[in-house]
């Protein structure tokens, strides 16, 4: 535990943000862009539709001559065919749906109800304006997105370069008989938050070739506890310790080719949180996205009181109730992951604070975010 | 058009609960069950840790035997070292942590603090009790449960197999020229609900081999519009239209080998809806997963009317106001997939409602999950 020296989380937020940044653009078919984070804001340059399009399909009149027409006055009319999507020929202005036209094999229509100028019409701009922001720089693109870009005529879209997460796993086993619990948790956190993993010994650890790498266990005072020491000797280790529970034995620095590293605790909730707070982070800031957590956050009332030691940040997991407030369960140091399956969510309570009393608004998040598959992040 | 005759969306959902079940059960590493769908429930057989434990790695000690230790005090003890997760030994019921041990070559402990019984002890089931379920029939396996699963020692796990989706885009291009907005759009959904995508063109579009097929386009009352002939002609056609907006074209129906086969409207914002609650409810109903749509839904209340027409069900793009009301932006009917520009969400008007006047409840479905790729559906 030589070094170990505990900063805010603050701190350590500060030293992602300085370390990481997104890669590059690179360029995907709208076909393989589902999921990927917008490098540039993408607007549209002309109205959608650009003209008065037809809204079904039908025959395209000026609703004008329609005017009078009853089922005891059909107006006999010539009109052209016109699809869905088709602009409207000059001089009109609304459509008969096709389903309700009679039309002989001349082509006259015979219409028994006046028409609505612009019934059925799709309007210039109508789907969106000249100008108009289709998706945001860093927005994970979803299906409706893809599907407008499609209708704007986008065939090829600039999204940023996923990261190379190199993933070692350091510890000791914690779970049964050899099994790595760690690996596969942070395996799908990386894919998650939008990054590549690619497992590798503790001997290529600090190889280059990594966006960023990620080294979980071995972070502890134990007598076989090496990856600060291994990462101080052939890198360097420039923060070693955050002020928070779970999670205190996370560390940061940089291999000698400069390549930020990241320390997470092995034991397997403390490795979810550093990874949460601090390995997620700089992910999701390689990968483009927002650094925020990918959770769902509101402000709600603890029904309970919820207690946290003065000094550090703590993860508490809490449980919604019947009436939308929430109470704390086990907490992860006594309970470790096991408190993740009584909880529906978790706050987080800063350093600064000594917990809330009952009765008291605070932000949580939640878990319950319905489904998607990464958007928006 | 023939064959047009609108059901409920209630009957088009009862055809597709009666044509989809899950499929089979594949087995798969936990490294490779990320956002698989599991196909039973999965309960501890043992409790999690099956014995007191080490929380920390130190030196386990019988904390009577620490009774009177103190700074002027110091009481020299032998202990064996321990490991966090190690069990603790016969006799010992406490860990003096390794950081605040002073210990010589001998093994030989100066302790100066008493030690609480159960000091840094991970209890018996502290993590999960004997019998307790790890995860539920139909859970999407999220990082923190894959970690758990490895804590709990399995090592492989029964998923769902993941349903082959062939889509066919049949339709006109709705977008730009000769670019097709619905297959991205469509490739994203069903990989978000589990499916796997093999596309296809028209004429193999009821070849057998798929798990459920899904035709885009074609199913209005254009000239062009083929998609139900062609499935009355070579499979049968059970249902052709359904009483909502936008979608009303949708169809179902089946290969002559049986295979379940729907058909979406060409329009964009048609399409989406019409996939969202029929061929994603089958979708996913095939992955194994809950059949509900997912976004998560909240009760909110209406700052101004919805209105909808009685007869049909309505998907209202809705926006959430500063206060937490909701209120309608402009259709789907009116913008097509720009509606989804400005809406925070949706809500779903029953056809048996003409709307809500402001100030009423309703359950509106948001797009805010937070992120995550797909858990829990």
């Amino acid at each position: 535990m030589k070094d170990f020296r505990p900063v805010p989380v603050e701190r350590a937020w500060a030293w992602i943000d300085a370390a990481t940044n997104r890669l590059r653009p690179e360029e995907v078919a709208l076909d393989d862009a589902a999921g990927r984070v917008l490098w540039a804001e993408l607007r549209t340059t002309d109205p959608i539709p650009t003209a008065d399009c037809a809204a079904v399909d039908g025959f395209a009149l000026n609703s004008a001559a329609t005017f009078g027409a009853g089922a005891y006055n059909p107006l006999t009319l010539v009109a052209d065919r016109i699809e869905a999507g088709e602009p409207l020929p000059p001089g009109t202005d609304a459509v008969l749906a096709a389903e309700l036209a009679e039309c002989d094999d001349a082509g006259r229509l015979s219409v028994i109800d006046p028409l609505a100028v612009g019934a059925n019409v799709q309007r210039r701009g109508a789907i969106a304006p000249e100008g108009a922001v289709l998706a945001a720089v860093g927005a994970c693109l979803d299906p409706a997105t893809l599907g407008l870009l499609g209708i704007a005529g986008v065939a090829r879209v600039a999204v940023a370069a996923r990261p190379a997460i190199r993933l070692v796993i350091a510890g000791r086993a914690r779970s049964g008989p050899l099994l790595d619990s760690n690996g596969p948790m942070l395996r799908a956190l990386i894919a998650r938050d939008g990054g590549v993993v690619r497992m590798a010994g503790f001997g290529e650890a600090l190889f280059p070739g990594a966006d960023l790498v990620v080294i979980a266990g071995g972070t502890g005072p134990g007598p076989s506890d090496h990856s600060a020491a291994a990462l101080a000797k052939a890198g360097s280790l420039e923060i070693y310790g955050v002020a928070m529970a779970p999670g205190d034995t996370a560390g940061f620095g940089r291999t000698a080719a400069g390549t930020p590293v990241i320390l997470l605790p092995g034991e397997p909730a403390a490795c979810l949180w550093a990874y949460e707070l601090f390995a997620g982070r700089a992910v999701r800031r390689l990968a483009g996205c927002t650094p925020e957590l990918p959770y769902r956050r509101q402000t709600v009332i603890t029904a309970r009181k919820i207690v946290s030691a003065i000094g550090l940040t703590e993860i508490v997991p809490v449980r919604r109730l019947e009436d939308g407030r929430i109470e704390p369960v086990a907490s992860f140091v006594e309970a470790g992951l096991g408190a993740t399956i009584a909880a529906d969510g978790f706050v987080i309570v800063a350093a600064a604070s000594e917990g809330r009393p009952a009765g008291t608004a605070i932000d949580a998040y939640f878990y319950d975010h319905g489904g998607g598959f990464g958007w928006p992040r």
